[in-house]
């Protein structure tokens, strides 16, 4: 079994962002030399997501708008920001989002469809922030 | 290590439905050979999920209706439908159902709850869709 | 390859409750002897989750309230009841936080940021449920 870990670092300038990571991945799965295996991404960090989705910057503020919906910003609905913090909402927009993927690694490379990006989402941006890419196989 | 993909493919008449895949993916499992190891299920499309539930017909008419309260087909309230698209809702409604499920395989078989059961979700049907088994293991 | 299964019981005294189990997978993870791999945490029933996030009591609190409105428990909303069940509510709430987890086991252990901390939540508790770890790799 062959494995390969990287970590990927963000400091995103919005609260909420979308970024496309999946040439970062693409390049872990070729320096992993996994012909057939798995590839977990995931956020690090409790207020951020990876996703799997188009990229599409539409869309990508259609989700912005929905999940403020879902999961407004205003600090003072969260019992979670009476210990100092003023990111409640990301806790939840999170997991709306999710926290990882998991791909499949068929002949070398990610078994996408056509359309199939990899993104960090971000929801409580402005500092250093990382994700983790975890390739096992053959 | 063995491992096995296979690609499961759907044309669903509705815009949105679930089809119970549970058999498909045991089959895959039996094929693989694998004891010992981790099956990935996953929806090779943005507007389409996997996930485990009940296989219950009242619970799915539920999801229905409550994934178009989350999040309504009306295309004129999503900016991504200006690409030409009338697909923005399902976009939303595949990331509160995810994209995908991994489960444990343990002594050559999916290791299930009793009533977990594994579905592929539509949600911009009526055009030729797939879904990926991918299992790892020994 | 090498391999490990375990399964957590819980009997949550309330209908809906969060557990850290964060401790129960590391004692997994050390057992298995991996020093990279995956490691699978899933709920064995469709009432519940695991899901990473916070130990922050007023998260958790925060979590409930939301989650209790965008799934309400009144058992009169879900044709799902019709069966003779009262928990249509937790199929859903399931939904929001997920069925399992995959996280990344690097150099003997869950390779995980400063404040992820897996749970397993209960949303049809007072009665005898289970948790897989499954943990795969070298």
């Amino acid at each position: 079994m062959k494995s390969l870990t990287r970590y990927l670092t963000f400091e995103i300038p919005e609260r909420m962002d979308f970024v496309n990571i999946t040439s970062d991945v693409e390049d872990a799965v070729r320096e992993s030399g996994v012909r057939e295996g798995l590839c977990l991404v995931n956020a690090m960090h409790i207020t951020a997501s990876v996703f799997i989705n188009d990229d599409e910057p539409g869309l990508h503020q259609d989700y912005k708008d929905w999940l403020e919906g879902l999961a407004p910003h205003d600090p003072s609905r969260y019992r979670h920001n009476r210990t100092g913090e003023d990111n409640g909402d990301a806790h939840h927009k999170r997991q709306i989002m999710g926290r990882e993927v998991v791909v499949a690694i068929t002949g070398g490379k990610l078994d996408f469809g056509t359309w199939e990006r990899i993104f960090y989402g971000e929801f409580d941006g402005r500092r250093r922030k990382r994700a983790l890419v975890k390739i096992i196989g053959e």
